[in-house]
């Protein structure tokens, strides 16, 4: 039965849109509040490839019951048109504006929705093109949970920063001119989106001469992950769910 | 009752020292680990002053039993002495060695112990403190939780960043030339430990044209939540529980 009261705004009649993070991995990294809204909500809705149904939803699968709607929004299949070509900006601006869509429709019957995210749902996370295209019309939570960074971080023998120390966030992505012009020793610093730019990652490190105090962190909360000094990583690209962690200078000790 | 063989080595026959993240403050923002952890570990150990147990143990309000025992760190009364003394460095040195002795005690005794912490508790948490002098004598675990950062950036009406955006969180006590360094209009960035420092950060928002997308969130996820834009934050010194967001330049609409 769900308690449709709790998840949904008297005033309009319409459904309430649900940005709901999942955290890193391990099922027992919800939140409690993640928990609740997600076993209230008919519909649950989540990213993923046609060839599996995503981390989020696996990481939610405790909660969810024969009684829920699912609603997968599968990526379209995309390997054969290069990633930064207008082809495939518009195939994938094409897929938000449908799956904004299918989710609209629920709502719209007055039905609830959470959409699933992996780690934090506003941290990088799918979440926001949902949200931005449907924010205006639509009441709102994005109700906030644990990131894969807080996850890697958990990790290390020691903190990642401490006392002033600054933190930057970098998407791994991001081309090796803007890498070496955004990394500096003197900051903590975190690469998220690591996968095949590791070699490229790890030679930058070499360079500045951070590669002995950089971490390499593969799959946090889950059964197979990996912590390990970058220096030792393995050659050759990096899963997904990977990143570098290197702690700033108020914890080297 | 006391679960105490899900908590402890079988190994050692110490205790297993526990970092636990809370949240931002929403009881509801607790994970699933911290809540079971919590509630098998005999000893609950937190930080907090004279005049209170603290943000973190309050959020744990509804998992702390009468057969509990709870270890409150009360932090010594330093407003006479500047922060920036030597006498107060050693006082707080001095304070955080007892401390972690206080610890230390219950897993010798074969008790493990939950280290309860605001947000998560490497991010710039107040754990370091208890764990970097105790890891290499005990067993230790941290259960990631969600940061500040998350659950103010979970009450904008859009994104912190997006796409290739790059993030920095930087302590708002760090004085102005490094604030001005630091501050970069091109990057997502978060100010934490805004509290005194909110006059100086609000003019150099300005200073570099970013005060109309800063946004000034106070209590994020708490009753007394706040959200505006840091142009319209009040007059004066802010709460301890305060930060600055400003989105970075993907997200710009
Ligand atoms: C698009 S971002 C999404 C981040 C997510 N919203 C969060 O808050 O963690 C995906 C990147 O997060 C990182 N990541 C996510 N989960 C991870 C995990 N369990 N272990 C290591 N890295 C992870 C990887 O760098 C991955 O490429
Ligand atoms: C010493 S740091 C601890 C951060 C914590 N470990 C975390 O992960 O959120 C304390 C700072 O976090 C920020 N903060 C913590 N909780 C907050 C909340 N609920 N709302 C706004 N700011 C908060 C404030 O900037 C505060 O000065």
């Amino acid at each position: 039965m769900f308690n449709n009261a709790s998840v949904q705004p008297a005033t309009t009649g319409k459904g309430h849109l649900y940005g709901i993070s999942t955290g890193p991995g391990d099922p027992e990294l919800l939140t409690l509040k993640a928990v609740r809204l997600l076993e209230n909500c008919p519909v649950v809705a989540y990213f993923c490839k046609r060839s599996g149904r995503g981390r989020a939803r696996t990481s939610c699968e405790a909660h969810i019951s024969p009684q829920h709607e699912e609603l997968p929004m599968v990526y379209p299949v995309t390997n054969e048109i290069p990633h930064d070509s207008r082809e495939y900006r518009q195939q994938i601006e094409d897929f938000f504006e449908e799956s904004a869509q299918a989710v609209a429709r629920h709502l719209d019957a007055g039905r609830s929705v959470a959409v699933l995210n992996e780690g934090d749902a506003f941290f990088y996370g799918s979440f926001m093109h949902i949200f931005l295209r449907l924010k205006d019309r639509y009441e709102s939570t994005v109700v906030p949970g644990v990131g894969a960074m807080m996850a890697g971080g958990a990790l290390l023998p020691h903190p990642l920063m401490m006392r002033d120390d600054q933190l930057r966030v970098i998407p791994g992505t991001m081309g090796e001119k803007a890498l070496r012009a955004s990394i500096d020793p003197e900051r903590a610093t975190v690469i998220m989106k690591v996968g095949t730019n590791l070699p490229l990652l790890r030679g930058i490190a070499s360079d500045m001469g951070i590669l002995e105090r950089a971490w390499y962190v593969e799959k946090a909360s889950m059964p197979e992950e990996q912590v390990m000094p970058l220096a030792e990583a393995p050659e050759g690209k990096a899963p997904y769910f990977s990143m570098i962690l290197i702690p700033g200078p108020g914890v080297r000790v």
